[in-house]
């Protein structure tokens, strides 16, 4: 059995800088490292992180549970996903990625012992996965709610920022703000929708219209069911508050098509998406950008203080998005 | 130790049925699936993939390397990351993320035993990662190409799809064709950018021009400034194919900002992104889709077969983008 001392031996250097290599905890002169790693390679070391594993009960493997998103044309996806893997890897945890469409896909893997503890992304309200995962006995944070609000959860302070949006808004003089959302597809769907509704209802009622809702696929043809929407049954609307990002693009093809202008017809903001997607719209949208990496990073280290026993209370975290001024926010001039 | 026989005689059911419901080998009924994961929990049941690890001397974990996403606005890279995860499940394989900028986070990251093969993501021409995953002995397949063709690579067929665009344009009568690509940050870039430019500059040989090649940064801004490039430098031209898909929205604007239309003054074909970012823009891209989903299963397949001594050569696969005609290609109606 090789070890780190025969590694050092090797290449005439301490344990210590053997080390600082492996871990990546210090900077190592480039000449060293090369001969270290010459060292590593010649006597084909390795460190047996699965033998670490068996003699600690632990493998320092987070899972990252999410259903099929292969599809999805959700620029907020990919920062949840890389910043959970960069902050598993800041603490030395590896992240690895579970496809689970269905309950029995997460049984298989729950019951493999392969990983320490678990973050599910894309939590619906009520949520059979979370019970399995409080069945499992295996810890867990949630990037989302159910509606059980004791779990560990990290989410989008949705109630902050529609207030702010609707805030922002009137400050333009608008009064008939309508709120786009994403349809469910079977099942009472993500627990953000729920949230955002109850927000919008609690923002508008000191103007006293009536609610509009419309709730659209979250792909570029459920924009522009939306633009529909909002011309030909609410044309006294003069604003949209969308969450929805899949959607925002059809949107605002759909009201130019119909020959209105945004902003003067129609002002739009774009909530819990990112500025790089507002940038490529036409005319580039006004958004409130979703802190996605952030609290996929504040969720792993939720998880790994569980794990490593940190002595805290499961973290109930909500953040808002940022408002990002764009041009699609502007005083109504429609004549 | 609790074992699989000890489950099956909790749960009254046969020990085969407990391996369907923790393989997901074939449907189970619900109410025995309950039963069987209730006994699962009771008597604290795991699977020791640990042990099965340290006796068999493979983890069944493979790494996916790739460099920072966080902030690309790529719709592509999703599906990469989304493909090769569920082609790791299909196959009884597990997918870790590891974020590497640099060389010293890969020596830390192979030397610990943790996986027992590689992909890697965005490949550069000349890559120190590939040497030294070369140099590792862990085995590995790649995303993308270097100089060195004798690695194991699956790839876009960059030289097929650049005909195919060409040959589309040319169909609408366009002579003058540029072509937009990424600006390489530091060191010799990614090898696509050298294949898609010599295969641009063989496809409009037959038309005799000069070749107008415009790289730019892959955000709007350097959308916009390819806009400025192609109207003031190079206004002969009336076709432009862009292989920067996070330049394709800023390219659109700044064209239409510049007074021009799209496709009359100038026809556009993005290549290598997704018809979803085509459909967003305006007017409706005509894009060249990349295999996205598929290449990065075929590397997963291809790195799981070397690994289980399935006896083929190693995979060298090329697929081209598949066309998706929207309605930024016309004929030339310029005055």
């Amino acid at each position: 059995m090789v070890t780190m001392r025969d590694v050092a031996a090797r290449a005439n250097v301490s344990i210590a800088t053997v080390s600082f290599v492996l871990n990546g905890t210090k900077r190592v002169a480039p000449e060293t490292r090369a001969r270290i790693e010459a060292a590593i390679q010649e006597l084909n070391y390795r460190r047996n992180v699965v033998a670490r594993a068996l003699a600690s009960s632990r493998t320092r493997i987070l899972a990252l549970l999410h259903p099929d998103l292969e599809s999805r044309a959700n620029a907020t996806v990919i920062q949840f996903v890389m910043g959970a893997a960069h902050g598993a890897r800041e603490r030395g945890y590896d992240l690895v990625l579970w496809p689970v469409n269905d309950d029995e896909q997460m049984s298989h893997l729950l019951a493999g012992g392969l990983v320490d503890g678990a973050l599910l992304m894309e939590v619906q309200i009520r949520d059979s996965r979370v019970e399995r995962l409080v069945a499992s006995g295996i810890p867990f944070a949630l990037i989302g709610r159910t509606e059980n609000d004791d779990l560990p959860y990290v989410d989008i302070d949705f109630a902050t920022t529609i207030h702010e949006a609707v805030a922002h808004l009137r400050s333009y003089g608008h009064e008939r703000i309508a709120l786009i959302t994403d349809r469910a597809r079977g099942g009472p769907g993500p627990g953000r929708i729920m949230r955002v509704e109850s927000a919008y209802r609690e923002a508008i009622a000191p103007l006293g219209g009536q609610p509009v809702i419309i709730a659209v696929d979250s792909t570029s043809a459920g924009g522009r069911e939306a633009a529909r929407a909002l011309c030909e049954e609410h044309p006294g609307c003069t604003a949209a508050i969308l969450v929805n990002e899949g959607a925002s693009a059809g949107l605002a093809k759909g009201i130019r098509a119909a020959g209105r202008a945004i902003p003067g017809d129609l002002s739009i903001i774009s909530a819990s998406t990112t500025r790089e997607l507002g940038e490529m719209i036409e005319p580039e949208l006004t958004v409130m950008a979703a802190p996605a990496a952030e609290l996929a990073r504040l969720a792993v280290d939720a998880l790994i203080d569980q794990l490593e026993g940190v002595p805290d209370a499961p973290p109930h975290t909500l953040i808002p998005c940022t408002l990002v001024p764009g041009e699609s926010v502007g005083p109504v001039t429609r004549s």
